[in-house]
């Protein structure tokens, strides 16, 4: 999908070895982002910016998503505090996904259901030989019911 | 997208917290994959897979993707040698993204540009206050035109 706000992508030259940046937007005009922290390197969550959500992230250094199921605009941590400030932005060979190192600020964690990050479970096959997601191997961070009540 | 293999999505709680595996697919079918390096932790690439390449995956230990410019699967490595054995899988909160923690095979490298992570550039401001792709900090692992030819 053409940006309106990023240049089209030219050849695939250019789009996987050169210095333009020209992002990708998919048919929704969405490109996926992968979060990590930038301490530990762990990947915290996977969101998707529409092109003025990524012109907001890299003019303000905080990131900005766009909500799917909501479709609006969703500045991390507007209401948590969890808000993630931009280190480094880098993208891939063929310009369709970002990855954005930060620093988690508030409490520190990422996930709404209270751990550092949202991939939070394995996926590992259980003693009867089923695929079942393993019991977190961390503690949250903080109990969202405890901040938000019961929902 | 309901899949033909997983169990359909549950009650929020259970998709959150709970132990089933329930992954979603988006309308075209697909979950977004984050591949990083077991070792070191770097993102190394993101992929998209349908539920008959999560199942291979899972069942193989080996990374299987659907291709979206080819609309075909795709084993990793199948060609270039670079195989990604799995070392670990995780899911998000709400079961919609993936991470694979791997070793990857052969030359080691992922990105058929010649890097160790198809995340090679950063996003950066020049000088002259423009938003560019630095040039990679890192060299290439390998020359693709030694191995397959002028492109």
């Amino acid at each position: 999908m053409t940006s309106s706000i990023f240049p089209p992508q030219g050849n695939k030259s250019e789009v996987e070895t050169g210095q333009v940046f020209q992002p990708k937007f998919d048919k929704d005009g969405l490109i996926a982002v992968v979060v990590t922290d930038h301490g530990t390197g762990e990947v915290l969550m996977v969101g998707y910016m529409n092109d003025e959500a990524l012109k907001r992230t890299i003019e303000t250094g905080e990131a900005w998503y766009w909500s799917r199921s909501r479709q609006e605009y969703w500045k991390k941590g507007a209401t948590s505090g969890q808000v993630q400030k931009v280190v480094e932005i880098r993208t891939d060979c063929d310009q369709d996904a970002i990855v954005l190192k930060v620093n988690v600020e508030g409490n520190g964690a990422t996930c709404h259901v209270g751990y550092n990050s949202c991939f939070f479970r394995r996926v590992v096959k259980s003693d009867a030989g089923e695929i079942i997601l393993a019991r977190p191997d961390e503690d949250r961070v903080y109990d969202p019911k405890e901040i938000y009540g019961e929902k």
